[in-house]
């Protein structure tokens, strides 16, 4: 089986994913300045989103390369992991439209924990086809970013409750750790 | 005649089809518990809906695999399916919204049983381009999924007004039955 | 250059196309048949334009199939033509919520006359950078079809306003005339 | 690492941006003439940006048949200039419900110039990690119609406050320099 219409289907997916995002940036009635102000937190949401999708596409891009085959399992495994990524503009608007509150600081936690986890396993299914000496084995290696990610949101849903501020704080904490594409794999590959 | 883009085609439509469906998870007003409550039976038909497309596009990359040519016929059995298709994020708000009442749930069942019924039209016509000891012929076999799925389909939109929520489990159950790809192509492939 | 990209993008915006039509279906407040009458001529121009698009993309397909080679000119003309076929939701959407009125009949008929026209200039375009006896020239020919279309708009047209529901069936016509994709190219380059 | 999916992605992204745009244009209530007339400063704004979004598609396209090799700063600094670009249909959006009105008219233009700015820098990142005398080097050679388009748009912003119709022609003009696509990189290919 090729990988080549995952690959599509899941690009398809992800390109549409990170751009109704922007409907929620609903026009104004005023033409003036202050018109924009209620937003600020609506863009704020939206823009950490786009890094989370922008690191959730770059790191399934990275993957895939490393991949050498796939099966039935891994195509469920990868439709898990869009089902979660696309709770992602629901929960990006709910938390944005409130301002950054509790509950929706918590529930963006969920649906990128959620995300995280479909990706491990989505990890873990295709590991489970290739050789322990596979690029993709050694490329993926000990996968502490993916493990950091987890223990960050972890923290950070229960944290909504006491700062939603500091949690929101941690999300950022994780975006950055993942800004930098996954260069295991990129070394791993180029030797 | 190529099938790489009748594929790409089909993929993008569905990979929106399956995305647009989450713009019917509004975003409450409330910022608490309560203000997703009434959410609930809209994310359980999105949920359901998510993985009957992600079935239907798991069978038609399994089943195209197995394709080796293509024509004008094809082109449009296949642009029928994507019709049907293309009304099950209607049905699925429809129904989510009413709290999976009696004829939503039958409206729901009949959008799966044209999509049903156009997915079996489309495997006819390529099995007329295809020669009977094909991998495709092979591959396909005696369709008994198919035609259970049908039956299941025919036996719940009548039960909708019986019982909508026994209705509601037999969509349940037909996407138990197809949650495994099409194994039987994947083998016959694999040998 | 090559077609590839054109062909992946053009299949992209006519997939959206395609499938945001459907959200003008908007779901009807109450539960039962009755409040699905109202959208039944939404249903009907959906059902109409889907199928030109998928006209459209059928065309597409068998046009580019027989084209060799592209260049800048041939980028715009493309775009030009997705520019058009990207206000048919809107034209679909205003004729199915005024039940096929005179003004948005005439619209609709508008927005079909120009995408035929920028489908024209398309093929014009690609016959400027290939030579006579090349399999595109040959497989378009005399073109018939197009002009019998474009005679067709035009009489469709200012009969709106004499009877829309005539108009209308003029449409249906010309949906029909090319529902059969193009089989000249087909047979060219079958050879 | 293969510029396929980045290319791919970017077309999905570029190719759903250029058509929810269209989502804008709101079916008028009344079914005659009159009612679209307050559509056509939204009609205006939108051809002008879906002129804007195809010359970014063609200047991509020219870009990537240049390019060579990509790597992990090539994916985020195309990721950057998606993430300008999916701006553009809510500035379009307020700008044209505002009649082409001072701040609305000022935000446009920023978020064409924070594109543009985009665009560079992934020229910049592109010449990075190709030799002086590579065929994307010596196609991008000067990029005058760059520094020119950036100029105009950092005199139209400020010139809003004072003619926003001025300003607008200004967008126009920027339009009318790339309609053209990079016929440099298609020469230096040619050879």
């Amino acid at each position: 089986m090729s990988k080549g219409r995952l690959e599509a289907f899941s690009d398809g997916v992800l390109a549409i994913i990170i751009t109704i995002m922007v409907l929620e940036l609903k026009v104004p009635d005023g033409a003036d300045l202050t018109a924009l102000q209620p937003l600020i937190p609506v863009f704020a949401s939206y823009t950490l989103s786009f890094v989370f999708i922008g690191i959730y596409w770059n790191n399934h891009h990275h993957l895939f390369q490393a991949v050498q085959k796939i099966n039935g399992n891994v195509l469920w495994a990868n439709m898990h992991l869009l089902f979660w990524i696309s709770l992602i503009p629901f929960t990006t608007s709910w938390m944005g439209e409130n301002e950054f509150l509790a509950w929706p600081v918590a529930f963006y936690g969920i649906s990128l924990w959620m995300s995280g986890l479909a990706y491990f396993i989505l990890v873990r299914t295709l590991l489970a086809i290739h050789p322990e000496d596979s690029p993709l084995a050694i490329a993926i290696g000990s996968d502490t970013k993916g493990y950091v990610s987890l223990a960050l949101y972890t923290t950070a849903i229960p944290l909504s409750f006491v700062s939603a501020r500091f949690a929101s704080l941690l999300y950022v904490a994780v975006a950055i750790i993942w800004f930098i594409p996954d260069r295991r794999i990129e070394k791993t590959l180029a030797k």
